[in-house]
């Protein structure tokens, strides 16, 4: 191998929530690996949580700032470098680094603070990379506009984690398909209304189901969004801006959540050797017109996702060059989306 | 979306059989498309197959040789720009050219020529795209070095197609699963050997299930490389040394192929859910040592692989920071492999 100069990333992260707080973790984990192959030094900068901030232009801590949030303060508590009240906007605007990490809370009304985050990076020529849904979702056409999405030469903007966490659903059918024309897709993209369905298919009430998704930390307390299907329209709507390239918005999209589901029904689709799922489905009706829906699906043991486990995603995607590719993930806790931010890291600062 | 400059392309394909017409075709019928989306002109200088080359510095014209290869002819036949007698390893040599396509029919003996023709590009500074195993699994860590995969600013080397055709396993291993420190490697790599194994479990003979092979045009005259185990085992290779980075060769994978599987053990797998497939498998042993095997292996019905179909191939891929990623492809034809070298070529020509 030959010798290689070592390259220093100083990034923003902000969000340090179930996203943020794993991704330090990794990072910690394999800086040694980062360095070693890729001959790349990750350089915390500037973090932003919901108190405040923490800036320091020669690399902030990373054990000092998991400790400070495992005993759930804010990053602004941290002496020396802590800015109580600077939001994670003011970080963007004000420090100066190479590239953005996005993980505020996803936000389906407004997109923020995630989107007003990314558009200043963007506009400043910072690379992002995000895993909040929100901007993506309610500001694609325009992100993609002022990044490398659509305009050569803007910076990189990259969010391998917001559509399917550990499942890499934009490199597969963005990249890997590339060329392909896409026919039908259908995904489970959220894992909470999948459990629920699994455990109520077995006999449990929606109520014990439930807590025990919430026990197992992956159902949010309200977990509205979830089931009733507006998490897995928002990983569609992100989908079809990226991969299928339409513009697409939520409201292109037709939910219905999982309550309405009935017993017989579940009973049904099992006796079958299926099952029903809360599929996301692109149907394409000719001249670059998709039909976008998420609904309760009963799908027979013929089909890809037929099997899908209770703590499973998976998708499917049709392509006439490519054939039928069904990816399905089972994945190991929140570590995912953090790993796949760092995929695109690594594509954004290739060797 | 900004204006953007066209570029031009020009490339050398070596081997034009059932990789390299199809790519052809894909190429004629998709050039609008990487015109429109990727500004990506691409232009076929010179063509080599085993009677010869075609060169042409302003093009040669991609109708005219497909049908003179529809006509079962040496593209060197072609008026005015054939050359009888000119080798691949010829064009690469003599030929100005800002990439090669490498798609001439694997030898897993010597490599060649495809192993001489994919050096001599390299260090012509040219990169490379190969369908064709051979090269890399007898010379991938030589190539490695001669190119981008560990020499930085050398040019960079590819091969999507090798290793899974359009099921995107280099991609996902190398790059969605970068930083994940990889499990238990399964896969069903080889289309021959489980359509033989599903149509044997469903009661048909050895003998007629090859017919049925051999007519769909998937088994060779000789289906030795395929139903040995062979065929599986280069892929492996090649995914355990770009995947999981050892550098493996041929002679550490235990192959055990399939012509000994019995009636009895097909059908005491069927009765549990399962079946018997012709496995890949690569197990970490620690500290960067991996036992790899080819093996009939039966699987029961709580496989990720067990639902496999006739006409399906798939791989499990095991990452402690991405869960487990199972991916399984239904192609069509022969085009999955071009498609994958077409992929290769976006990601060598970014916008």
């Amino acid at each position: 191998m030959s010798p290689r100069a070592v390259r220093t990333v100083r990034f923003l992260l902000t969000g340090l929530g179930n996203v943020g707080v794993p991704l330090l973790e990794i990072l910690r984990s394999r800086a040694s690996l980062l360095m070693e192959r890729y001959r790349l030094e990750l350089l915390p900068v500037g973090l932003a949580d919901s108190g405040g901030a923490a800036v320091s232009p020669t690399g902030l801590d990373v054990a000092a700032v998991l400790a400070v949030k495992r005993a759930r303060h804010s990053v602004a508590s941290l002496p020396g470098v802590g800015r109580p009240g600077m939001s994670g906007r003011a970080l963007v605007r004000e420090v100066k680094a190479d590239l953005l990490l996005e993980a505020t809370p996803t936000n389906l009304k407004d997109g923020q603070p995630g989107l007003d985050i990314t558009r200043d990076a963007l506009m400043r020529g910072m690379p992002a990379v995000l895993a909040s849904k929100g901007p993506l979702v309610l500001g694609f056409q325009e992100l993609a506009r002022l990044s490398d999405l659509e305009s050569p030469g803007r910076p990189p903007l990259r969010f391998s984690g917001a559509a399917g966490a550990a499942m890499p659903l934009v490199s597969l059918g963005r990249g890997d398909l590339a060329l392909g024309k896409l026919g039908r897709f259908e995904g489970v993209l959220n894992n909470t209304s999948q459990l629920l369905l699994s455990r109520m298919s077995q006999g449990q009430s929606y109520d014990a189901a439930l807590k025990e998704a919430q026990a197992l930390g992956i159902a949010e307390a309200d977990p509205a969004l979830d089931v009733d299907g507006w998490d897995t329209a928002s990983k569609l709507v992100i989908l079809a801006n990226a991969v299928m390239r339409v513009p697409a918005v939520l409201s292109d999209v037709a939910v219905t959540g999982m309550r309405g589901v009935t017993r017989e029904q579940l009973d049904t689709a099992r006796a079958k050797g299926g099952q029903v799922l809360l599929l996301a489905r692109g149907e394409p009706l000719g001249e670059e017109r998709w039909e976008w829906s998420v609904r309760p699906t009963a799908v027979d043991a013929s089909h890809p996702l037929a099997r899908l486990g209770p703590m499973e995603m998976g998708a499917v995607f049709r392509s006439d060059l490519h054939g039928v590719n069904t990816l399905i993930n089972a994945e190991q806790g929140a570590r995912g989306t953090g790993a796949a931010m760092l995929k695109d890291v690594l594509e954004i600062f290739p060797d």
